[in-house]
């Protein structure tokens, strides 16, 4: 039985960890400095707030100064800190980390100074001597944190070019509510994962601009689907992985609410970022920095001849435009529509 | 400029007539004989009270003694009557139709007696000497009637084999507000619109048998779509036509709402046919007749050996079971997520 640990004690972390146990595999939560308050509170009271739902007690938890002693006795290590901490937390891993474990990667999004993906972040901030060892996976697919903690039917992919790593990954997260499945392509499902955040605030626009209606949506969420096959087949991925659950299946389960949906609405009725802001009380809508970054991805592509992004991702440019070029979004959407 | 007759007048053709107006094209409508009171009632109210809406008055009606008049001096004939009904209507408009027309076909369905896309019916009951000439198109995605009469915004896309066709219908539909795409699959377009019925009553039994959940439902959407793909595929058609407008687009509405979903959600809590029909005070229900004849046409490509269903469609397979082998819905949908 593979001895897991998750590195990182929000609510997406914990929650894997919770259905792991559920799973009756051997669990560590890892929590950053950050995340002291969290683990305090989930040993003191034996409960998690945020996902409603008592913690496990098989789960043994691990505070910031306890790092060795919480990766080295793990053979799956888990990552699900923020995009922004990823890169730091993978080199404090290196020295504890051996060629017999594999890491699974649930971080989203593309890296800012790379362009490229979380995944890849990983595999380069890995000490140098284990990067072409240690297989990087990422799951993938249509997860609420408190619908997985709580046992409810989900299903997921398993990405990475090391088959054996996307097996083990599989088979510690499948039950009898969990389905998973697996595909090689690693960068297409990343992909996905940041891309799928800027097509839910697009699909938001529309509901912005166009109230109660579905004929639109239903539209929207089929280009968006296209578009990341789009994105992914110019990065040199596979063609069907946004028409299955890493694509669609994620696209679709973030536009049914979530922060990135209600920003986008705001913006669709003519609201500024500021008011939006506002109004959603945080500033930490996922979504934008995947259209900033994801556009600059796409120019150097384009800048390769792989792609014309106004020409093959008209929705995305028009999400874009109103998102960084303070373009009227009820133009955008009149202008994609007449394209 | 076209001149364009919508053959029935329910509350899809008329939709469709009121955009066409709307968009300046010449319209008129012919009803059957069971249309005459809604034709009656258009005419002396000026409005269809099922839509909500004004009734342009450019549109000209005629009744179903006066099917020549109508159809002789039309360039595209559309066809929005029942599945049932298509056959007979067709041979009727036999006498009238000639080598410039167009036929577009708006119903969908599985015939029952040739187990073959209703587009294929029509054809096959054109006169002898038309048959290879007068091209059929078949419009596809996601339209709710009564958006499309209010100039919501829809995307739709038109398939047939014949190019200048496809250019015809959707240059008839273009406007401000209504998107046009065309492709030449139109087989794939015509199983989508069939299965995808089916998919929404298994996304409403899901919803059912796990109350207010989104896990699932995604996973559903995505997993809706890659058989879909494999159907077309099995059929003949192209692997891209389930992942666009006329797959994901039309599935995404039909399960937003409407019949489909809400009697497999009945169907889902454990009701029978007959209580789910009598809670809905109808019998119609698209997506059973679509289950059926979906599975006796999937039973013939699996004897060609093009498909195996139970390993290639299991979602499908176990909608099927459901509704026409009397398995448990609790138990087939653990037994989906576990395979």
């Amino acid at each position: 039985m593979k001895r897991i640990v998750v590195i990182g004690a929000g609510v997406m972390g914990t929650a894997i960890a919770i259905h792991l146990a559920n799973n009756q595999r051997p669990v560590k939560i890892w929590g950053t400095s950050w995340d002291r308050q969290a683990i305090n509170e989930m040993k003191e009271t034996g409960k998690r707030k945020e996902l409603d739902v008592d913690v496990p007690t098989s789960i043994e938890f691990f505070y910031d100064d306890q790092l060795a002693e919480a990766v080295t006795s793990s053979d799956v290590v888990i990552l699900a800190v923020t995009s922004e901490g990823i890169e730091e937390i993978t080199r404090e891993l290196g020295p504890y980390l051996n060629e017999s474990q594999v890491i699974l990667n649930v971080t989203k999004g593309i890296d800012e100074a790379s362009l490229t993906t979380i995944s890849t972040v990983i595999e380069q901030a890995l000490p140098e001597d284990l990067r072409d060892h240690i297989p990087v996976v990422k799951i993938g697919g249509p997860i609420i944190a408190k619908e997985l903690a709580h046992s409810m039917y989900t299903e997921a992919v398993f990405a990475s070019k090391n088959d054996r790593a996307t097996k083990i990954a599989k088979k510690a997260f499948e039950s009898p509510t969990f389905k998973g499945n697996i595909t090689s392509d690693i960068d297409g499902v990343d992909l996905c994962a940041a891309f799928k955040n800027s097509y839910a605030i697009g699909m938001g626009i529309m509901s912005g601009v166009e109230v109660d209606t579905n004929n639109s949506k239903a539209a929207l969420m089929a280009r968006g689907t296209v578009e990341m096959s789009v994105i992914v087949e110019a990065y040199g991925g596979c063609i069907r992985t946004a028409s299955g659950i890493a694509g669609i299946g994620d696209y679709y389960v973030t536009s049914q609410g979530g922060r990135n949906g209600i920003f986008g609405k705001y913006i669709g009725e003519g609201l500024s970022h500021e008011e939006a802001f506002e109004k959603m009380g945080t500033r930490t809508i996922e979504g934008l920095a995947a259209t900033r970054n994801g556009y600059r991805l796409l120019e150097e592509l384009e800048h390769d001849g792989r792609i014309e992004i106004a020409k093959d991702v008209p929705f995305f440019n028009e999400i874009y435009q109103i998102l960084f070029e303070g373009k009227n979004a009820k133009e955008a959407m009149r202008n994609y529509w007449s394209q």
